[in-house]
C-alpha cells in the first residue's frame, strides 16, 4: 500500500501580532497535529508583520519570516492566506486586505470597521478574483455567530437580529450596577484595565457594536453592509440612576442592537435599553456578547460566549482558516456581493415603552409642562414619578405606553420649548427581548 | 454581455414526509429564490418516499416523482442528495442511506439513533465512496451545533461537552416544577400532547439525549461514536419531591448530559442532575435545548434554541442541504472516518456533592445505619434532612460533600444490607455549571 501524497500545507501570512495575533500564533504552534487531522492538510505560517519588531511577544515568531509591511506580507509568493489583524478601517489593514486579494490571496480578518465601512468594495473585489474574504472574528469574538448566520441558518428567512456585541460597554454596565459606581468611575476603572480601544467612543458610543450590528445584518437579509444607516446611541449618558430606576421596575440596561427587515425598509439601531431582568440577554454579565437570531424557519437561536480577548478571537480566525483549508468557499456576506441588494434605510417603528429621566426646574406647573408636551406628541404615561431632591431641581422619571420612537423625538423637541427642563432627557427604550 | 449558464440545481429526494419532512418541503418551496442566491445554484425535491402515499400533508407533493421504497428513492439517477428523515436507528433508514452511498449520493440525515448506532461505518463507506454524511439535524434541533463545533470550534482542543439535549425530558421537568405535578401526571400529559416517541424510553430513559452526546463528544474528541460507553439514567425516578428539595437548596433538576476527556479516557454521561437555578441551563424552559461547548482557545459558547419541531428541524436539515449545494464537503465527524480513535470509556471521577434520597424504615438507629455506610464509602455529609411523615417510612434527604459516582454506588450497595431502606435510593449529582 502506497501512502497517498501529503496535501500541500496552507500557508498564513498574519499581519499583526497583538493580543488576537499572539493568540493564532499559539493555536497554530499547539495545535498543529489536530488541526491537520481536521483539515486533511496542515496549516503554517511563513510570514509575520507587525508595528515593532524588537518588540518581545510570549509566543516565538523567530521561525516565520518578517515583513515591516504588512501589503508586502500579503503579496508573497510563500502565502496563501492574509490573515489581518492590525485594525482599523483605513490604512495598513485595507492596505493589505487590497494587495492580498490583488495578488490572489485569500484574507481573514478580525476588522470590523473595515468591513463595515469598506466590506462591499473588498467583498466584491475578492470575489472577482475568485478569492474569500472571511471575518467570523469581527462579530462578537470567539462566538461562531457569522458561520450560525451565513450557513447554519442559510435555509431562513432572517426576521430579526438582536444582540450586545461589545463587552467593554457590558462590563461597563453591569459593573455600575453591581458595584453602585457612576459611570464615569467605571469608565475610569475600565481604561485603566486596557479594556477601551484607543479611542474609546469607538466602544462607549457604540460604533464598534454598530459596525457588528451592520455586518450581521449585512449577511442576514442579502443586503449591502451600511453602517452609516445604523442608528446610533453610546452609552456615555446613562446614569447610574437610570440603572437603579430601571432595576425596581424589573429590568437591566443593555447596550442592545437590533436589526430588523421591515415593509418600509431595513431598521438596524444600537442603544442602551431596558430589558426585562429575566431576559437571557440581562444576565450577560461582564465581557460576555450574545446574539440572537430569529428566523421563520427556525425560530429564535441565542448564541453566547466570550466576545473578546486573546483565545475566543483568535479561535474565530482559526475557524475560518480552517473553512479555507477544508476547500470551504463561502462569500463573505453569504451570497455574491455583487448581486446585494441596497436597502432603504428606515427608522425603527414598532412602539416599544420608553423610559424617561429628566431634570426639571422645580416651580409649580413645569410637571404639568412635561405631560402636556407629551400629550401633544401622542405618548401616552404609564408611570411617572418625582423624586425627593435637595435642591431646585426635581429629577423626573417617566414610563411611556407603547410609542415610537419618532414620537419620543418629538415630545423630547417639545421639552425644550417649556423651558422647565435642565438639560436634555434621557430616552431609552423598553425592549421585551 | 453574454449570461453564464445557470448551474444545475442540486436535486433532493426526500424519504419520510412527517413533521420534519414536511418542514423541509415547505422551505425548499417557499425559499427557492432566497436559497438559490446564497447556494448560486437551485434546490429542488425530484423525489419523495413515504409510508402512506394517500396520506392528507399540509405540503403539496404532488409535482414530486413518488417512489414506495425509501432505497429505490435514494438510488434515483435524478437525486444528487438522500435527505433521510424516515427515522429509527436500522430498516428503512439504514437500507436506503446505504443505498445512497452505494449509488454515490450525499446523504443527509436527522436520524441520530442510526448515527449513533452505526454512524462509524456510515462514515467511512461514505468517505470511501467520495459521499457526505451530514446530520445537523439529529443534534439538538434547529440549534447549528454540530457546525459550530466542527467548523466553529476547529482550531480547539475541546475540552467539555455539556447540554440539555431532550425537549421531552426538559418539558417533563420543567411542567412537573412550575405545576408542582407529580412525574406520572406530566408524563400521560406529554403523551397526549405527542410529545413522546412511540418507545418513550428513548426519551424519558435519556437514550435520544445519549445518542446526542455521543455524537458530538465524536466530533469535539476525534474519537468513535460510542453510545454503548455513555453512562445513561432517565428521569423517571425524579419525584415532584426531588424537584422541590432540589428547589430549597437553590437547584433545579436536569436532564444533562456530560462528555469529557481525561487522562484515564472519554466519560460520557447523561443522567438527571442539580444543577443551580441561577444557571443558563437551569433556566432553559419547556421544550429548549441548550449545549454548551467548552474549548482550550474560545472558552465556554453557550448556544441555545428550539430542540424539535417542524420548522427548527428542517432548517437544520436545510442547513446541510446548503452547504452541500454551497460546495462545502466535510467528514461526518470533522475528520475521516477511518482514522478516528478508539477511546477508552472512562468513568465519571470528578468529585461533585450528591443528591441523595432515600426512604428509611421508621426504626430507632436508622439514620446512624445510612450514615455508617455513607462513612464507610468514604462519602461525608454535608447536609441531612429527615422530614416530617405520617407513615411508618421515614423520607430522608442528603446532601454530600464532593464525592465520586463510585463512591456514591458503593455506599447505594452498602446500604441494602443495613435492612432500613425501603427501596432504592435515588442519587444525583449536583453540577456546578
Amino acid at each position: 500500500m502506497t501512502t497517498p501524497p501529503r496535501p500541500a500545507p496552507l500557508r498564513l501570512g498574519i499581519a499583526g501580532l497583538g493580543t488576537v495575533g499572539t493568540g493564532v500564533v499559539r493555536i497554530v504552534q499547539t495545535h498543529a497535529a489536530l488541526i491537520e487531522r481536521r483539515c486533511g492538510r496542515a496549516i503554517e505560517i511563513t510570514a509575520v508583520s507587525a508595528r515593532d519588531r524588537s518588540r518581545n511577544r510570549d509566543v516565538d515568531v523567530s521561525g516565520y519570516a518578517w515583513e515591516d509591511d504588512a501589503a508586502a506580507l500579503a503579496r508573497r509568493p510563500d502565502v496563501d492566506v492574509l490573515v489581518e489583524l492590525v485594525g482599523g478601517a483605513d490604512g495598513i489593514a485595507r492596505d493589505a486586505t487590497e494587495a492580498a486579494i490583488a495578488a490572489g490571496k485569500d484574507v481573514v480578518t478580525a476588522n470590523k470597521a473595515m468591513l463595515a465601512l469598506h466590506g462591499q468594495g473588498l467583498a466584491e473585489a475578492a470575489e472577482a478574483a475568485g478569492r474569500v474574504l472571511r471575518f467570523e472574528a469581527a462579530v462578537a469574538g470567539g462566538i461562531p455567530v457569522v458561520k450560525a448566520l451565513t450557513e447554519g441558518l442559510a435555509g431562513n428567512a432572517v426576521t430579526r437580529i438582536v444582540g450586545v456585541m461589545n463587552g467593554t460597554c457590558n462590563y461597563i454596565l453591569t459593573r455600575m450596577e453591581s458595584a453602585g459606581l457612576a459611570y464615569e468611575t467605571v469608565f475610569s476603572e475600565a481604561e485603566k484595565l486596557g479594556y477601551l480601544e484607543a479611542d474609546p467612543t469607538l466602544d462607549v458610543g457604540g460604533i464598534d457594536a454598530g459596525h457588528k450590528l451592520a455586518l450581521l445584518a449585512a449577511i442576514g437579509f442579502g443586503t449591502r453592509v451600511d453602517f452609516e444607516a445604523v442608528e446610533l446611541q453610546g452609552i456615555e449618558r446613562v446614569s447610574i440612576e437610570d440603572i437603579r430606576h430601571a432595576a425596581d421596575m424589573g429590568y437591566r440596561i443593555k447596550l442592545l442592537g437590533i436589526a430588523q427587515m421591515t415593509g418600509r425598509g431595513l431598521e438596524q439601531r444600537m442603544a442602551p435599553c431596558l430589558v426585562p431582568v429575566d431576559s437571557p440577554l440581562a444576565q450577560l454579565p461582564g465581557a460576555t456578547n450574545m446574539v440572537m437570531l430569529e428566523g421563520d424557519a427556525v425560530g429564535r437561536i441565542v448564541l453566547r460566549g466570550a466576545g473578546a480577548g486573546s483565545g475566543p478571537t483568535a479561535s474565530a480566525v482559526m475557524a475560518d482558516v480552517i473553512d479555507i483549508a477544508r476547500g470551504t468557499r463561502l462569500s463573505t456576506f453569504g451570497q455574491p456581493a455583487a448581486g446585494l441588494a441596497r436597502a432603504q434605510p428606515a427608522r425603527t417603528a414598532a412602539p416599544t415603552p420608553w423610559y424617561l429621566r429628566m431634570t426639571l426646574i422645580d416651580k409649580p406647573g413645569a410637571l404639568a409642562k412635561v405631560a402636556h408636551a407629551l400629550g401633544e406628541s401622542g405618548v401616552s404615561i404609564d408611570r411617572m414619578r418625582q423624586y425627593g431632591h435637595a435642591d431646585p431641581f426635581a429629577p423626573v422619571l417617566i414610563v411611556t405606553h407603547a410609542t415610537t420612537q419618532d414620537a419620543i423625538e418629538d415630545a423630547a423637541s417639545r421639552f425644550s420649548s417649556t423651558g422647565v427642563l435642565v438639560g436634555d432627557p434621557v430616552a431609552l427604550a423598553i425592549e421585551d427581548v
